[in-house]
This record gives C-alpha cells, structure tokens and sequence, in this order.
C-alpha cells in the first residue's frame, strides 16, 4: 500500500473455512471465534465486517478496543446503536475507531466531515444513502414500471434483499445518516430518534407528476441546523431536476454537504458492493498504519451531544400533494378552502381528467374520482397534516392523500 | 477548530499593512518580509498565499521547510515547478507541505487521491479544474454567445483575469492536473509536459453541433494510465450529456477518478474564491495540528518517477471534426476518400445546407463553404491529424479544420 507501511492480513475468522474468498488466506491463522481473533496480540487492527448492532460483532469489536487494537468496521448498524460508547472506548485506549465504509461506500464523505470540512460550520447534509431505493425509483422513472416490479427486478438482480425493510423502508439510510450527522453537527447518534418514511408509497402517477412539475422523486436521508435544533429525516423527497442530487441514478450514492466556508460540495460514487467496501477499508486502515489517530466522530466522544431535535411538526417546506378526488360539485371548493383555512397557499394546481379507457362507458360517472395534484408554498407539517386530516374527513377524496416533501437547493 | 487543539494565527505577512482585510490582525506580529516570518521562532505552520513559482513565495516557503516549520499553501504554481524537491525538503525536516487548496479549491480532492484512495489502483483522473473556461463555455451553450463576448463578461464579473491566457489557455489546468498525476500516479510533476489546448477556438457551431450529437464541450484535464505510459492532457473535450461531469456547471469545479476498487468517484464544488481557500487551507491546518504528517504527494519524494510519457500522437479516442467544405461536386467525396486512406471510420456525418440569409442571392454561388461535421469511431492523433493535413492540402476546405476530442466514460 501506498502507505510506505507493509501492511498484512495475519488471521482471519469467519464462519466457513472451505469458501473460496478469491484470495488465499491459507497463511492466516484461523478463529473460529472472532472475539478471540479480535484479543489475538498478533495483531494491530481488526477489521469487523460481519455486520449487525449486537452478537459477535459487538462483542468482537468491544474485545479488540478494550485489548487496544485499532478497529476498522463497515457496520453501520452497530455504529448507530453503540458508536458514541465504542468511540469513548477507543478513545480511552488511544486506539482509532474507523468507519468509512458505514456510510455511503466508497465515497469518503466520513473523511471529509471528519477531516476536509474540519473548519467549516455545516448547515445541512443529504444524500442518496441506499442504492437499493434509487434503483427501485430509476428504474420506475425510466421505464413507467410499478413500485412493486421493481422491487422484484432488484431482489432477482441482488440489489435488494428477500425482506427488503431495511432498505426500501429508510432504516439503513437512517442509520447511516445519523451516523453523518454525529461528525457533521457532534450530535450523539439517536436513529431511532430519525423521521423515517420509505417508498413503498411511491406510484408511477407521483413519478410522472414530479416530472411534468419539474422534479425527481428521490429517497434523500436529509440532516440539518434549524432554529430551533436539528431535523433527521429521511423520506421520499422531490428534488429539482436541475439539482446534482437529481442526477443521480441507479445504485449510485451521493452526498451533499453545505457549509459556511465551502458551500456546497457534493460527492458521488458507488454506495455499496465488496470493491467500494474494501477501498474503504483499505482507507481506513491506511490512516492507521500512518499513525493518525482521528477521534471516531471527529471530535471526542463525550463531546457528542443529545441534539436538540427540532419537532418534525416544525418543518417548513414545500409539499406536493396528489388527492383522487371524486368529480362532483364543491368537491374541489371544499378541498381548496381547507388549505386556505390552514393558511396553505398553492403554487400550482394540476387537475386533469383522466382520458377516458376504449371500454369504458361513453358517459362516465360524475363520481368517479380524479387525481388533483398540489404544490403548496412553504408551510409547516403540521398545516398541512392538519389539512388533510380535515380533507379526509370532508369525504371528497377516494384514498388516502399522498403527500412529498419538496426540498429546494440553492 | 474541532481539531481538538488550539489554533491561532500569531503572525501575518502581506504588502499592505493598512487594507481592510474584514478579520482584526491588530494582535498579529506583522513582518514586511515574508521570508523572515518564515523563518520567525514563534511560527509552527507556515501558510503561503501569495502566488508564483518564484520569487517571495518560493523563498519563503524553502525558508519555512528549512527551518522546520509545516507549510501550507495554495500555490500552484510554485507546485508545478518546484514541488518534488520542495516535498523532498519536507521530508528531510519531518514536517508537512500541504496544499489542498491548491487544485479544485474546496474540494477535498488531494486527501481523497492521497488517503481514501491509498487502496486503489488509479486509471484515470480528469475534471473540469478551471471555473472561469467552464462559466466562459456554460454561457456560451446557454445563450449562444461568441467566446469574445463571455470572456469579456467573466472579465467583467472578476472571474477572469485582464490578461486570462493563464486560463484560457489550459495552463492553470495544466498545473493543476500535475499535481494530481503525481499522487494518482506518482509521476513526477512536470507541467511543462502537459499537452494543452484552450477553448479559444471553440465557436458557437461546435457547441450547437455537440448539442445535437448529445455531447457538451467542456475544458477538461486528463491523467491516464494506458498500454504505452501516461497521458497528461489538458483540451476542450466533448463529454457525453449523461454523464456527472458534463453537467457541471458555470464556474463549479469536478475532478472524478477511475480506480480498481471504488469504480468511479466524483467530486464536485467550488474550485476558487478566498472561502473555497480557506476551507481547504484550514483542512491543511487541521491535519498539521493532529500530527498527521503525510508525505505530499503520498508517497516519498524520492518515490516520484519521471513518468513515461505516452506520445500524444499514440492517443485513441472519437473525434469530432468540424470542416468549412467548398460547395462543389466531388469535394465531399475526396474528404470521405483521405479519411478511408487513413483507416478512419466515420460514425456520423452532418452535412446540412446553411439557411440562406434573407439578403442572400437566390441562387447562392455553389462555391460558398458549407459546414460538414464528422464523428469519427477510435483513431489515433497520428491518423487524425494526417488526414486533416491532406484534407487541407487538396484544397475543398475553406478554414483550418476543426478538431475537438472526444472522452467516453464507462
């Protein structure tokens, strides 16, 4: 490596000795028990890739920091669970905690809070954090296909796992954003405490609507300084088509960062697969081997805080909304005057009668519900929750609202 | 700073004491000679902003390395030229020369290539490192203007200089490219090596032409490994529409690597301005004040080989060729005839008759040059370049052919 510093794999636990790895680990001394491995003296580093936030993996990690061994890690679900304990473990032994394939792949966006934006005071971090959903999202865009045909193309293509939850309901991107939050703002890491929706909810009419409105419907996991604390969340979110973030197809990641002295930067690459993993890794470890010893959130760990999360009721933003609204008088007077009586102004109104099917009957019922689509200008959650509970109520509408949040870029 | 450890500018050196500089320096020693705050026993870090590859700057910072103190600087220039023997002399001393400021401003693009890609095998580095040819380009493609009159525009707005060869010429891209060459591949800088094109030549038909043919221009500068060596090149390019980099805009910087692990990462964000600076500069600074000294370009001074240059005439790519043809029978036929001679395929011709001015003759004369544009498949430079002499030769061609080159991305 590059490092100047010989660097070798010395020992290797894994489940299965007989698997072909694609590289000979037959010089290696073996574990069966990575705890034992992570407490071997034979090693420098341990570098945990079995994922999951308890078990062996936590026990491995705890074991190699508390023996003083460095401790490279892909697991973001440990990190968000445990990362500030671990990071004050490590910093107690005077050993790195590195992380830089937790969070968006290859990218080094850990490195260029942690280390790059070291003088910069950053107002918001958002990002394409799972492959999984943008390839689910592109792919519906491109080809007009369902939520659901998708997510079966990328569970046959091994994008997506058989119980997708994970990813295509925003935990994984929550987990890495949190984790991008704790270097970004110092705030101790909370998923749990992130605003989570998925994409399920998704149709090729809201895919459709962004696109005539000018928009790209993206799962963004979105952190940032308000006035009154920080927002985490993640949620579908339609973004400018002329916004790089909007750009961004398939599994590719990204991340933006925006902060007082740089402005705005933006990073793209692959998100995750074993290459943008190991080039992580390889990072990682090479910043050992150096000798920089980085505090694993970029600052120590109980200066970690319990941010001050501002109440999800609180954000302001734009809102796309697309009701199925029955075709019948006042249906649409009724609809409008809720928003106003939340003091909800409209940007644009987009009602349009569906064409009418070859069989469908020559004079269709003037009950039968229509899609109206609403931009509204910037307001708070809670006006327009609060509308469309009362349009739920009022019994013009046939389905349930769907609502997506708008997020501008400067 | 979140560095941890205290930092504070204790000293300043600059021509004029009495400019309003928007931040109080009253506290600050104040040295009218450069070189002699370098050398000042109350100094740690050095932070070189002055410019130039010789003179107060070079001094200066020789004086700051020889008397032990880390350097940072933005100076490219200064890198370009002396920048191997100037990493060899912090290398002697122990200390530090950063200059992350010194190629695509704010964007973390020397730490990236030097520490996140430390794993990787780099095959090629190239981006659009120049903000005033990318803003002078992106208005000439939106409003169909003359370079003249753009250039005169970013003159205007302070994002040129009064004499902008430097720009408009490649050679600050030039620069920049070296000094990321030598840490992708560790080839010693040599500038002056550098293939270089500017976008003076590059008229509103080109880019309308591009346009149609799904690419944009775009100044790039490119560092590859190939079969015979390395290329280091700087020249308006045609890069396809889809892709990141061909949607950088105005005076956005973006630098994307190809390495064998991480696949391809790109970087964009803002490539100049005192902001941009101070953020890389304070990067820099952070490091120095961890203790993390790298070597400058990621690897011993000594390690830096004289790079085996590949012959820019050996360069395979497309070619866009843009031909002012006599309006006259067989002249078209001779031009497709020294492209065949030449074993060059043609993957598109647009020949399409000018629109007669409304002061036009009815019958215009059928000698008045009409504009041929050929795409050609992978060629040589060597083919290219020949069939253009014998094209000018035969004497069909009213105007020096024009020829831009062409980049695929994978």
């Amino acid at each position: 490596m590059r490092s100047g510093r010989m660097i070798a794999v010395t020992a290797v636990a894994a489940r299965d000795r007989s698997r072909d790895r694609g590289v000979d680990v037959s010089d290696c001394a073996w574990f069966d028990d990575p705890v034992a491995l992570a407490r071997s003296p034979e090693i420098d580093v341990f570098v945990e890739l079995m994922g999951g936030a308890e078990g062996a993996a936590r026990e491995a990690v705890e074991a190699a920091l508390a023996a003083g061994k460095h401790v490279v890690t892909a697991n973001k679900a440990l990190l968000a669970r445990h990362g500030a304990a671990l990071a004050a473990l490590a910093e107690a032994q005077g050993v790195s905690l590195n992380f830089e394939a937790a969070a968006a792949g290859g990218i080094p966006i850990i490195k260029t809070l942690r280390e790059s934006l070291a003088g910069n005071r950053v107002a918001r971090v958002y990002g394409i954090l799972n492959g999984t959903c943008n390839y689910i999202l592109t792919r519906m865009e491109r080809e007009g296909l369902s939520f659901e045909t998708c997510l079966a193309e990328a569970q046959r293509l091994g994008y997506a796992e058989a119980d997708p939850t994970f990813d295509i309901d925003g935990f994984d991107t929550a987990h890495k954003l949190s984790l991008l939050a704790a270097i970004a703002f110092g705030n101790r890491i909370d998923a749990d405490a992130v605003y989570v929706e998925g994409i399920r909810s998704i149709t090729t009419a809201d895919i459709e609507a962004a696109d005539e409105l000018g928009y790209r419907i993206k799962l963004l996991g979105v952190a940032s300084r308000t006035d009154t604390g920080f927002e985490q969340r993640v949620h579908p979110t339609m973004v400018p088509k002329s916004s790089p973030i909007a750009r961004v197809d398939g599994v590719t990641n990204a991340v933006a960062v925006e902060a007082d002295f740089v402005g705005r930067l933006v990073l793209s690459g692959p998100g995750a697969g074993g290459d943008a993993t190991a080039s992580a890794v390889m990072s990682d470890i090479a910043d050992i081997a150096r000798g920089d010893i980085v505090g694993t959130f970029g600052r120590p760990a109980s200066a970690l805080e319990p941010y001050r999360q501002a109440a999800m009721r609180a954000h302001e933003g734009g809102y796309y909304i697309r009701l199925s609204v029955y075709d019948r008088p006042g249906a649409f007077a009724s609809i409008a005057q809720r928003m106003a009586e939340n003091g909800i102004s409209l940007e644009s109104i987009v009602q349009r009668r569906r064409a009418p099917r070859a069989d469908a009957p020559e004079h269709p019922t003037p009950m039968a519900p229509q899609p109206v689509i609403l931009i509204t200008y910037d307001t708070t959650e809670a006006q327009i929750k609060d509308a469309l509970d009362r349009i739920s109520v009022d019994g013009h509408i046939a389905e349930r609202p769907q609502m997506i949040r708008i997020e501008q870029f400067a």
